[in-house]
């Protein structure tokens, strides 16, 4: 039998995970292990070596076309290096792709993880059949992916769609990055804890409890974080006309009371042409990372199997 | 001899341009005529016939392969229609391509000028050999396009790249749009002049004048406009991640003395894989929107001549 199954790796600031993926995206098997955040690169890859194993248990690696890896930013994907990614201290002009080639001898893409996402969502998930969509992914930060005219928006060294560095408030809170008022220090998960403590509640889970029952004050609160999340997505689809907006990440549990805040806000601030774009949430939960990497090494293979 | 030029049209708010093109991108022959914007789309498409007629004085109308329209938005440019442009009464949901082709008797193509100007730019213009690129243009208001991983971005209707309707401050100044805080609102042709009128001066271009000669005051309003136009600019960085971004329109007159201000404020704001892209000037002056369109007419040509 022809080899048909990818590999799809996603590395995340807290977790590793690994998964075959079908041609047809589904997930065939699946391990995770512990990020070793706070050591060296290469113990990242020495670990994520033992989660790909595990993954393959049972399976015959040279019947894997390929190994597809996605990362948080910010990374250079053309060259496969991590430039300075703050959730992993080794991951500093480390040379993420040769290395884990090295470690699971599979050919091996690099791709940040909002791309990946993106890919995952379009080819597979909520955004399925468009040639436009932005996918925005809200929890620690914001990150995200689009695609533009049918093919994956990569930009200079892979490094296209850092949304959650868009200015939206230019005298804000002070990011991450250290910008004032980027939309990821208004609107992300941490932002959203912060107002919630600010009221009496333990997180932001604990905001989307009690608006489920009414009570004013976490309603209000939903709506203020809604508006934030809007503004951003407003400018996205003035930049990229996109037919829908998938949205990904923790913030979504409470999707549903927040779609209809994001709506009110969109018709408010949209030109008239924009506002009928659907704003969908992501189908692929915690597998999008796999589903999409492995994809996109899937398409990126110079000769398909 | 095979037919080999395109003719380009721009139609602006105030002027209403067309040229001969060569596959080169240079203007062979060039005319233009003044936009009746307080009348009906018929009488828009009227003047132009008489402006392309002119254009095309002692050419042989059968030599031409083709013709590329450029226009201010929104528009729906997948069905050749100008949906409600601002600036001309007549373009409401108004059937500009196909009066047009009626009208002049060629293949015609419509495109966003923002779109058709980048387009220029990329080809012929600044921004040659890249495969990502941002063109901005600051005049009445803030417009642009983008090459995306080398083609145009379009977006669902050709209407990626709406830049100037980016919230940069969501409670500043209520935009032209309707929307506070627009990029626009902030850092466009107006708003300058507003700035500038507060503090004595007949307009922008009397800053940029002062500020020649070290006028304190109208060099810190420089670099206060500078600062708003950096914002949208950095956010376009993370947007887009191009390898460079070209500035065109009216306030690049003053781009000499804003270039440092910019520079400082990108080095603020900007993660730092995204500092070191260079801001340039556009070179193809009032031109620009003529070679963009008539080279787009020639790449979306189903048989090329």
């Amino acid at each position: 039998m022809t080899p048909q199954n990818t590999l799809g790796i996603d590395i995340g600031g807290t977790r590793l995970r690994a998964g075959i993926v079908s041609p047809e995206g589904i997930v065939l098997t699946r391990a995770e292990g512990i990020t070793p955040s706070r050591s060296t690169g290469q113990a990242v890859v020495d670990e994520l070596a033992k989660v790909v194993t595990q993954a393959l248990q049972g399976h015959d690696r040279s019947a894997i076309l390929a190994a597809g890896v996605c990362a948080p930013g910010p990374l250079d994907a053309e060259k496969g290096i991590a430039q300075a990614t703050p959730t992993i201290d080794g991951f500093r002009n480390f040379p993420i792709r040769d290395r884990i080639a090295d470690a699971i001898g599979l050919p091996t893409f690099l791709e940040h993880d909002g791309h990946a996402c993106a890919f995952g969502e379009w080819k597979f998930g909520a955004a399925r059949g468009t040639q436009n969509m932005v996918y925005v992914t809200i929890s620690t930060g914001i990150g995200g992916g689009a695609i533009v005219d049918g093919r994956l928006h990569r930009g200079r060294q892979g490094m296209a769609a850092h949304v959650g560095h868009m200015t939206i408030q230019s005298d804000g809170p002070i990011c991450n990055c250290g910008n004032p008022g980027c939309w990821e220090a208004l609107a992300a998960g941490p932002a959203f804890a912060k107002a919630a403590q600010a009221i009496g509640f333990a997180d932001g889970a604990a905001v989307f409890a009690a608006a489920r029952t009414g009570t004013a004050r976490a309603v209000d609160l939903v709506e203020t974080q809604s508006r934030w999340l809007a503004i951003g997505i407003v400018n996205l689809l003035h930049i990229y006309s996109p037919e829908i907006v998938v949205l990904g990440g923790g913030v979504t549990s409470g999707y549903d009371l927040m779609l209809p805040f994001i709506e009110t806000e969109m018709s408010r601030r949209a030109m008239v042409p924009f506002r009928n774009v659907p704003i969908l949430k992501a189908e692929l939960a915690d597998s999008v990372g796999i589903i999409g990497a492995a994809a996109l090494a899937r398409e990126l293979l110079p000769v398909k199997g």
